[in-house]
């Protein structure tokens, strides 16, 4: 057992593969924060969807008022749908680079670009800042996904 | 080709990566659940969103009014998001965690419980079950999820 | 580090890993076409969500007329969402697949019928294809990835 667990811990000893891991979960945090902003501002608004969720406040119409939808509470939705379709490729297809042997510098580069422009995309959104900044945040963590899926299918393409 | 088989069964045959393994499957295939469940009420309810889909029921008014949202197919939809929303961070920060060399007995209480806490949610969202069912059931696979994070960027963290 | 990058390129050299890779990167792309072409509707029906992303239109009414839905958009939008249910447990569970030693013909049958099907879904949602091009497509995809996660149950299978 302890020769295979070497041989599973080299992989998490690779650096290409560590950096990859650290990024990743960076990411997936980021992501799940989304849920706990999305509770706050359910609690602060007093804006829920699921009538048992009101029952905290009294039955009847007391409770059925704060069954609405909230323009706060649907931007960290709509955030939060974005980072999904964003950061499942990147997981995807950044596990898939670092299996491809990239150089360290050049993987890291990647990684730290996707991670930036996610989380200056989820600032852009909630501030929320003038566009073009969450345009062209979510554009370069697009691209740089893109850039890795181009190595991946180069070195691996088997159709 | 043999002796590259015989590596990569290797990992399939460590026992922690088996045990994540089967438990990555099995939220998967809860989730994939939740697909069948919504088409059942959209067909019981009739309760389409695509004029496509209502096609079956004739043409003009009889189908169109088949066009419609439905509280139950809502409630189904909420629950198959949560499990996206949830069960992603856990395929990407389990797997990684699982590669980080973790007790076996510790990781399967990790994976146990996480699986565990999702099935819950899952009750608790379709019944419904009053509060705090939904939200303690969800909170414990986040926590668990947060849990196995920091042990892959204690164990890998490059940045 | 020029062996453990050894070890780690054994991964993508071996064939049925290098098929996964192809294949996931491919359905990958084609789920995140989808953000384009919603894009692509929003811009051209002047359909959006964020106050801030009308301001190119001017303020006031002028702007506040584009803050609407659009029956376009929203198909596409939801085209993104399935993708999204059906290719997230294509990853995890094809991934898993693929360590578990499958023949690599079997393994190319079943990436290749998975990604055709979810191309196929694609134009019969987006066109749309009459009833039942999509939901054939979708039960095929579905399927697939169930046949996959049987077939990691009974080799890993670890409780």
């Amino acid at each position: 057992r302890s020769a295979e667990m070497a041989k599973l811990t080299q992989l998490i000893d690779n650096e290409v593969f560590r950096a990859y891991a650290t990024y990743a979960v960076i990411v997936l945090l980021k992501m799940m924060l989304m849920s706990l902003i999305t509770a706050y501002f359910r609690i602060t608004r007093k804006a829920f969807v699921n009538p048992e969720d009101t029952a905290v406040f009294g039955k009847g119409e007391s409770a059925k008022k704060n069954l609405r939808t909230d323009p706060d509470v649907e931007r960290v939705r709509r955030g939060h749908l974005n980072d999904l379709e964003n950061i499942v490729p990147f997981l995807g297809i950044g596990l898939l680079y670092a299996l491809s042997g990239p150089e360290l510098s050049t993987a890291l580069l990647h990684f730290r670009i996707f991670a930036g422009a996610r989380i200056v995309h989820t600032f852009a959104y909630l501030i929320p800042l003038p566009q073009p900044s969450r345009g062209l945040s979510w554009a370069v963590g697009y691209t740089v996904t893109i850039l890795m899926a181009y190595r991946v299918l180069k070195t691996a393409l088997y159709l």
